[in-house]
């Protein structure tokens, strides 16, 4: 058992929960360093180009990751607050609290997960595990349908093209 | 600066958060015990005698606390996700998340909050601390109105009974 196997977040519950699993070719470090450095951050959470993030990498910090549209406009793309920082190896966030873990107000509609993201060796590569934890079925299922499997695909996909043009 | 008092909750709102502070004659690794042993905290954290605590004292584990009613009932009387975990100084949980930091259904009309219990050593005594984050003023406000201090004050008095009785 790694380092970051070894917590309670590992009771895995098929019908709440949504896994993207893949190993690729890219080191865990480069992989830490992706989802951790704001200037890297910022060029593969979302396609859009002009995006900026910020990072405030401890437990009860938060990563934030606004697009800048055609028109000018800030259009937040995500926002979390840490749970976990296991350098490396396991990185856990909640968008069901903010920054200094305070409560976040929820909008009608609005999806809230926990997501664990894992990084273990692999040969020269990582296995890579984005782990979303939900509420319950219903909230699982329509992140589902909202496309969390092609979307977090796509994310990896543009992650691993900055690793490796970096 | 102690330890607990490096992180970033100590950035306070005093809109949106409540505190209670006093100065207490135990020192800090008994209040430490009385929040953390369950044997203990069943005994002041409800004035009911015929509680149950369970705790699974890391990050994403949780506590609960079940009071059994004259009529037999089981009436659970709080639980929380543990976030940080430092021993007889920090104790902060949330409602906000449950086991292994699964968001929480938030039932009509429930109040989420964050809390941060910090005890600071104070001669031979303890600087004790509960500092609660809540998502707006408005929740603040509600939680005040519902008696958060006398509420929190009178718990703090049975766990100090309880301490000097042990």
């Amino acid at each position: 058992m790694t380092q970051a196997a070894q917590t309670v977040h590992d009771e895995r519950d098929p019908e709440r929960d949504l896994v993207l699993e893949r190993v690729i070719d890219v080191p865990p470090e480069r992989v830490w360093r992706a989802w951790t450095e704001p200037e890297q951050l910022r060029q593969w959470f979302t396609p859009a180009p002009w995006s900026t993030a910020a990072v405030d990498l401890r437990p009860g910090g938060i990563f934030s990751v606004v697009m800048c549209n055609p028109e000018g406009e800030e259009v937040p793309q995500g926002t979390g607050c840490y749970l976990e920082v296991v350098p490396n190896r396991r990185l856990v966030w909640t968008g069901a609290l903010g920054a200094g873990f305070r409560p976040n107000k929820r909008a009608e509609g609005d999806l809230l997960f926990t997501a664990v993201i894992s990084m273990e060796p692999h040969g020269s590569g990582t296995k890579y595990t984005a782990y979303v934890i939900h509420e319950d079925a219903a909230d699982a299922q329509r992140h589902a349908e909202m496309g969390f499997h092609d979307g977090w695909g796509a994310a990896l996909d543009q992650l691993m093209a900055l690793v490796r043009a970096g």
